[in-house]
């Protein structure tokens, strides 16, 4: 079995084989344009742990067709910027993966040639740039030979759709501590945790309960983004921090820091919250508030727990041991991820 | 076999029974709100042409499962309405199919709880119902069982795609007649003549070249179109008229009055064009001048050549006779169509 470094390189040397091949069918400029944002986007970052799950998960569950699973992650791979492209627009992210997010990139191309409106003219490209994601996604999954692969993608997908549409709303509604988590297991577990390990078990022609696992993994994983997007390195990550607080998103993290703090501290999160702040936002002070109120080792003993309680699920799996310790380790390792 | 209005009726009655059972699995309100939005945009107008169209194909090629060809109809429904949202979004379109649409309502509704950037909310809230609209589409085709349908729906996506970003740039960049006729084919063919057509065929076994049929088709609709921009009728379009004017689309219909038209007419209308109009065109003003320069006689005789060329091409295909005269029959009512 191959391990994620070598199912990494061999991903993204496939990707590129795709976008490649799509490039060359390309009649036009417009169009060969719109694939390598795409074909960039996808290629210049990412972990590929969504692809190598579903490795993982084919393979412990008996599958044998290598080509199968390559197309298969390929597809979850493109999932993935579908979703980020079109977040990006939606959270007006500008940097992403180290580098300018699509509708950025359309809207500064643009910007040279049109007096107005080249904000949305930029996001309206994206738009686009993302569908074709998802096109390409359902593309690369046809080629499986699978149509039940296809019909959970596109279950999970909706789900996807429904948490990122909560998601939104934190900026505006008070959602409790369990419809916070629900969003998480909506918006992440779904196609970081659970798409991939049920798609590769489907292909593999196994079915087995995996929900409470990938609930745990997806919790744990979101929480910690949470936690990122305060205490991470912003080279490391390769995306801004502080924008969940700027765009006055209550997460886990911050309301407990809200429960926790002293009254002074307390107010000045909820400014920020309430967008008073505007974008003058003191990172170092918020930083400073969530650790000496107990929020983050709150938050950080709540990541352990979950992920805990995965391994736990994934022991009572009939995965093949050598997928069970692959996972184990993948897990190892995010627990203390920087990124 | 089935009539248009027989079958139109049955897919609408299908398209609800899939959206009542979407709605009761729904746990949350908000998913729900996402659901019904599209449902009602889906459910509130639309030709069914495609459907039909679809259905005519499968029946004229020999197919017989008439649960398999129900569903595939359905997802090319859905289809359109994910094309139709985001291309709303990118024309900043407030009303379609007599109603508000998608990022219009949900603007609305939340400018009276949000104090500012109700329209990027409105817009993004709008990229998730269109992103819906597209799972629903590849799970609705995976329920036909064939995976090819699935590969070629979502190749002639691509094309849309590119087709749609080019039909943006005609905004700004000056093409000329043989690109404005590849942008219909693209935009316009690929998925309103040739999808339906292609997929009914592979979902019924059968193998054929109708690409020339379906560009034919598709060239004589677009140019409709375009000539319904500007004598359509708001009330029986369903959508205010004048919307390409307003974006300086240069359409072919536009791009022939400059030709033909008197030195003054062409001053007024590449006004419009270059945007110093702002929204203050006086529409009858420039109905008469498409008229009196014989513009409006020449694209109306290149629809009809279009039409006349597809029905040539239609009876070399090998369709069953019943569906070629039903297929004939719709062109017939297309020649003549005021929406």
């Amino acid at each position: 079995m191959l391990d994620l470094i070598e199912y990494k390189e061999l991903i993204e040397k496939e990707l590129k084989v795709f976008f490649t091949q799509k490039k060359s069918e390309s009649e036009l400029d417009e169009q060969k344009e719109l694939i390598t944002i795409l074909e960039d986007y996808t290629l210049r970052g990412g972990k590929r742990m969504r692809a190598y799950l579903l490795y993982l998960s084919y393979m412990g569950y008996g599958g044998k067709d290598f080509k199968q699973v390559l197309n298969a992650s390929l597809s979850v791979e493109l999932l993935q910027s579908f979703f980020l492209i079109h977040d990006d627009i939606i959270d007006e992210d500008e940097i992403r993966r180290g580098g300018i997010t699509p509708h950025k990139y359309y809207e500064e191309k643009y910007k040279k040639i049109i007096k107005n409106k080249t904000k949305h003219l930029g996001n309206s490209f994206a738009i686009l740039c993302g569908d074709l994601a998802f096109a390409y996604t359902n593309e690369l999954m046809s080629k499986t030979n699978n149509i039940k692969s296809i019909e959970e993608l596109n279950k999970v997908t909706a789900k996807v759709i429904f948490g990122q549409k909560r998601d939104m709303l934190t900026n505006y509604k008070d959602y409790n501590k369990e419809e916070l988590l629900q969003n998480h297991i909506l918006k992440t577990a779904s196609y970081t945790f659970y798409g991939p390990l049920k798609i590769g078990m489907i292909l593999a022609g196994k079915e087995e309960y995996i929900t409470e696992l990938s609930n745990n993994l997806g919790i744990a994983f979101q929480l910690q983004d949470d936690l990122l997007d305060i205490f991470g390195d912003e080279k490391t990550l390769g995306k801004p921090i502080g924008s969940d607080l700027k765009e006055g998103k209550q997460t886990i993290i911050i309301k407990e820091t809200i429960k926790l703090a002293e009254r002074k501290d307390k107010e000045y999160i909820q400014k920020i919250l309430d967008k008073n702040m505007g974008t003058n936002i003191d990172i170092e002070k918020v930083k400073q508030i969530v650790i000496s109120c107990g929020a983050k080792e709150k938050i950080e003993n709540m990541i352990g727990e979950y992920f805990n309680k995965s391994l736990v699920e994934l022991e009572n799996t009939n995965l093949l041991k050598e997928s069970k310790d692959s996972i184990k380790d993948i897990v190892v390792k995010l627990k203390s991820r920087q990124f």
